[in-house]
């Protein structure tokens, strides 16, 4: 298979997701074992000031259907934000890789010139072109959140290892 | 620009590894500012048993350096792993920046389909396609050390946000 926009995205949110799903399977696992309320890990942060495990999960699946979204113009389901345990945030992840996995390869290859404008916080929006957009920031911005999601876990204590983050249950 | 082994590679690496230089001028700042050793954010960890700051470093310019080294065939020169500061941490990335800027397009170009081996851990190898190297292996791996590298800034208090992460000093 040539390298194509499709190839540089849609299998590698797919990949990281079911990775995440993973993490997930193994946070859930880890409280259970330990004892304690899986709140204590899915409403964790790094520092006080950075968002939450859910919200990391949140975004990693947002950034993926969002630039796939962007770039395809294949219309992506709107979510309402309200998963909170790790069951319905895998379920989030699931409603996701039923969107990714619904978009044509057709639809994402050949827009590498496309002009892709997005919202940057509150009130700014950046343009940029789709092949920009997806090498220098929406990909950099979906693995920030998958890692800092494993990292929060990891930081609590739970039995994860780099094997995990790349291959996820095939590991 | 049509999307290549090349577009979805060294570019990426460049920008990060530039916004990588600028997580470290900013911890560099922040421990004067705060006027304790730098060194107590570059040997930090998230968890006992993760690596340092030092080595989140290290190991972020080596995913990319050798990447682009086994995709291309263009040897890559090796370095010590003996940083130890912000200073020999930031030479390390200009380094391997200076790597990255001498592999032409293409070298890496229309290897999609190359077999392409490599240590996974100490006595394993993995063979994967050139394409599936990349996206589904060494760009992961990159992200999480990038990712992990800003999050034991951040988690020590260092004032970084997303912004700095995707955009560097050009935020």
């Amino acid at each position: 298979m040539a390298m194509s926009m499709y190839a540089a995205s849609v299998p590698v949110f797919q990949h990281m997701l079911r990775n995440l799903q993973h993490f997930l399977d193994k946070g859930e696992a880890n409280a259970q074992a330990r004892k304690f309320e899986s709140a204590v890990l899915t409403t964790a942060r790094l520092a006080p000031d950075m968002l939450p495990f859910t919200r990391q999960v949140l975004i990693a699946c947002d950034a993926a259907k969002l630039c796939v979204a962007r770039v395809s113009g294949v219309e992506a389901p709107k979510f309402e934000d309200n998963e909170q345990t790790f069951a319905e945030l895998k379920a989030r992840i699931q409603k996701t890789l039923d969107y990714l996995g619904s978009v044509p390869a057709s639809a994402l290859d050949g827009t590498e010139d496309k002009e892709i404008t997005f919202p940057v916080g509150r009130d700014k929006t950046r343009t940029m072109t789709s092949q920009a957009y997806l090498t220098t920031w929406a990909l950099p911005n979906f693995f920030f959140h998958v890692t800092t999601a494993y990292a929060i876990l990891r930081h609590n204590g739970v039995d994860l290892g780099k094997s995990d983050y790349l291959a996820g249950a095939q590991r």
